[in-house]
């Protein structure tokens, strides 16, 4: 086990109702002026937004907002978002979304008190942030994890770069964690969630550390929330009980405590940001078409590693004699799971060739290194999207 | 899942050599006059003591120290520690030790800032203290989960009571964690050690709350944990990967994070609180006792939740079919753990016998209800003492 510090101070308010306490919190947090941002209309039609505003009233807190965002947010929008920022002397940004929402906020709340070109030194760069403004968000997708993490990923259309920056700065104050606002989240969305948590909890498994059982164990028990209850939801979608353990299992899978002591891999989130740059597609769906893929390259690194993964989370138990048949018969259940929840496996499932892949391979390493497990070149990453099609 | 609030923003600094950073980390706390708390000459002896000055000193910040912390710390030495603290102005509490250190400080940075008597007011009419001083540690035994925990428990010697306290305000802004300071624990205190901290898993798992399975998976991997390498821990104290994951297990254990959404049972605690208060045993020992009698006495309550557990910590999976013999043959194992790991299971083995039964039952209930799984009387409680014998 490595030596490891762990420090979330966000604050979670979770269930029923909660997002009512919305203006409590933020005056918490000396939050006087408030952004808040969200995305599309969702908000306004669940009446969440005038819940909002309704609490922020009665706590006295003047607000402005943003709507717009869209998933793989843009650099674009948060520019704006500074802009009103500024104008108006505001103190505190509220997300009202998933993680397209609160990493839009994230990012906003380091350049609103940066001189500099944060794009440019905190993503392109990968400098940490010393400063931002206070955040705060009312999450509606379990996904990203965002709502309690010191991470945001951001689009770069003129650049033609998505790339995540990482800042202690930015770590969400609150988090208010209702699950029946994910009632109304349609169900390709909730596949797209789900592909993603699991996602966290597979990149923070699969790592060189030796020694991190605790760690293991916990993160097997959070992926088996995941594999369990996401066709709960989806097949009723108002039952609060499995919401509950879904959305607390996406904010676990993300929130620091299952990466203490390790070192976590991360090359599937790399390689797939580049599917969702070129194509637009979703993160979710992207990453149930390259984790796959990325196993079959290099399960061969830690075969016990990856057997033990499908084991603990899938039950796949019968033998310990044949590791590699565990590996693969898990790498056809890890897909057969994907399949069930809608997710695509095969990027010609959504219609992308092999065009890009040369271009897309480079892309991947032009920002970081790609891969701790084992680290990859432009030329295993093209043949892991080759695995892909 | 009941609606929850989860804020621990304790800052775990865990690994090698980490107390070296102790100056630091009272500084960036705004500590400048530290008082500093330990037990017995352990911390002299190892040189610990030593360590934690000279990194003061290179941090310029001024201490004063008050050692003998005795196990079920009391009351009396609070009062000594807050007559320092108001003396010299200090204005942080760093403790050296294990639960009884960590639970003194505790005690002194709420009564340090209170106007009205602390040990009236928090502990015997438990009020929430609102304002503390800031306080920090550096661990020693695994055990209490003091180190990340709102919580404090006090023996008052002349008012005969030991009970617990909570405050927010005591949360520790860091716990400094290395496990090679957990090498030179002695064997009785490692066995202690490993049975508060399975217990503060089992009081957290036995609940009444339904639909709580990611926290039911996440303690059981926790409670694995334990299991598994208290007796690597025992055979090998310099064994420094057992000796991380025991200790970090036992700060998971308690940091509110595996409560969550549900509510504990905690008559166990309280039970033994009294064992301790009139015999002045170790809390451990005490809950190696109790703990099988009380599931004896009150397991018909939730026959399938006592499965489960024995299912899932200590793998007594054979059979669905006759969950009762699960529960005998699981108490049967837990019993045969806590002896193996040094610890007694029955009050004659310590030389108890019933005399004060009867005064112990009802002075369990004075100050506190007893059980949430089941709620407890006095009759219950001294029929609990009796399967103890």
């Amino acid at each position: 086990m490595r030596n490891f510090e762990f420090h979330n101070p966000t604050h979670l308010v979770f269930g029923k109702d909660t997002q009512k306490r919305v203006g409590e919190l933020v005056k918490k947090h000396n939050g006087g002026r408030v952004l808040i941002v969200y995305g599309g209309g969702s908000v306004k039609k669940t009446g969440l937004l005038d819940e909002v505003k309704q609490s922020l009233k009665e706590s006295n807190i003047t607000f402005f907002e943003l709507g717009g965002v869209v998933p793989n947010p843009r650099w674009d929008l948060v520019e704006k978002g500074v802009q009103i920022v500024k104008e108006n002397n505001l103190d505190f940004v509220l997300g009202l979304g998933g993680g397209s929402v609160i990493d839009t906020v994230k990012a906003i709340c380091m350049q609103a008190v940066y001189d500099g070109d944060a794009w440019t030194d905190f993503y392109l760069n990968q400098k940490e942030a010393q400063n931002a403004l206070p955040n705060g968000n009312i999450l509606t997708i379990a996904a990203a994890g965002s709502e309690s993490s010191p991470n945001t990923v951001i689009t770069h259309e003129k650049d033609k770069f998505k790339i995540g920056a990482y800042s202690r700065a930015v770590i969400p104050r609150f988090a208010i964690l209702n699950p029946e606002l994910l009632y109304t989240v349609p169900k390709y969305q909730v596949g797209c969630g789900a592909s993603d948590i699991l996602a966290h909890l597979m990149e923070r498994y699969f790592t060189n550390e030796k020694n991190v059982d605790l760690t293991d164990r916990l993160i097997e028990a959070t992926a088996k929330t995941i594999v369990h209850y996401t066709p709960l939801v989806l097949k009723n979608p108002k039952d609060y009980n499995a919401q509950a353990e879904f959305m607390f299992a996406g904010t676990i899978a993300h929130n620091g405590l299952l990466n203490c002591g390790r070192i976590g891999d991360w090359a599937s989130h790399g390689i797939e940001h580049q599917l969702s740059l070129f194509y637009d597609i979703a993160h979710g769906a992207g990453l149930a078409i390259i984790f796959p893929a990325w196993i079959k390259y290099v399960y061969k690194h830690n075969i016990n590693r990856f057997a033990q993964f499908f084991q603990n989370v899938f039950g796949l138990s019968y033998s310990l004699c044949d590791m590699e048949l565990t590996v693969l018969q898990g790498i056809q259940k890890l897909e057969d799971f994907y399949t069930s929840i809608g997710m695509p496996i095969r990027l010609r499932q959504i219609g992308i060739g092999d065009e890009n892949f040369k271009l897309m391979a480079q892309k991947a390493v032009d920002s970081k290194s790609v891969g701790n497990l084992v680290p990859l070149d432009p030329l295993d990453i093209e043949k892991i999207y080759k695995l892909a099609l």
